[in-house]
């Protein structure tokens, strides 16, 4: 039997298609763009709108956002420190997998720890995570509030919410930051479809 | 700023890219083969051959297996009833997403426990779950022990492993069922792709 399990072996390790692989047919690159910013920063709206440009362009695109995340993967994780951390590293791993399978992949989660997001990061290879930064005023996101979620903290009514009463601890190192404070998202999103093409990461 | 945020909320719900428009474009279903069996079976065999095959049929096909979830995703998990019980979640999960993004995504983990698959199924939409019994033999997996884990199971090192002192459910209800014990790896591949081929999985 011991040949035929090294045989079967040799079949496993020829039948696996690699990384580069799926670059080279798809015709572009496996990444991740990681958005990060506070709520109501529009990382969702940039997030849906890149991933929409890109497969338009014929990119293999695919959004991770609270709507499909905080409801399947993560419904079992709150808002503690403990949780978002590991909140992050699931979505983080996730968003590795979606890499390495030649996807451009796409996340919109306020993600507040930096050392959260350089722990995803380090998972990641070199050049396949993109930090990009959704910077907002507070006010501004405040004032915006799409799901009302600003004045629910305010009142009281949803502890440890980014930016009130949990900290956002901004990037140090993002490889791009969009301010959406006084830009409209089609604007960001021109920014950061920019620094990808220019960045290769559009073509193979 | 309501009348902002209603603009993008439109514009959000416009951006998303559906399965339906993905499968039309990819020309192909997106779907979870969910290879389940005992360890030594063969399903990461062929699972890698499944993966491998579609992508040659220009089929975007992606394995989940114990190589790139066990050592990522899942490493805080060990193989305690409970932690089987939230490792074969969190994977229905990813492929819930996989299969979401268009994608023919093929697991390969024993998953012992009825229930476990039977939750897999429950998320995922009609007709996008296939599960396929990968039988085989417990005596010829043992005699296969390409890991040389029924050995160390054997001698004790192992608890609760799978077929010697831990459960395994076999399927009530799988789509497919290969039986491996006696057949080439390259059999049951053929079998398995037929099985997709006829059921309209490989075109859109």
């Amino acid at each position: 039997m011991s040949a035929e399990t090294k045989a079967t072996n040799i079949v496993w390790h020829e039948t696996t298609v690699s990384k580069a692989e799926r670059e080279s047919v798809n015709g572009h690159r496996g990444f991740t763009v990681w958005l990060t910013g506070l709520s109501g920063s529009g990382k969702s709206t940039l997030a849906n709108m890149l991933e929409k440009t890109l497969w338009e362009r014929g990119v293999r695109s695919y959004v991770l956002d609270g709507d499909n995340v905080r409801h399947g993967l993560n419904k079992d994780l709150g808002f503690s420190p403990d949780d978002r951390t590991e909140n992050i590293r699931r979505i983080g791993e996730v968003a590795a997998l979606f890499t390495e399978a030649g996807v451009a992949n796409v996340t919109a989660f306020i993600s507040p720890y930096r050392s959260d997001r350089d722990s995803v990061r380090e998972i990641m290879k070199d050049g396949d995570f993109i930090e990009i930064y959704v910077a907002c005023e507070l006010d501004e996101c405040e004032k915006r509030d799409p799901k009302g979620l600003y004045k629910k903290a305010r009142a009281g009514e949803i502890p440890e919410f980014t930016g009130i009463s949990a900290p956002y601890e901004e990037p140090e190192k993002a490889e791009l930051v969009v301010d959406t404070t006084n830009q409209k998202p089609e604007e960001s999103l021109a920014v950061i479809v920019d620094f990808l093409d220019s960045g290769g990461y559009l073509s193979a």
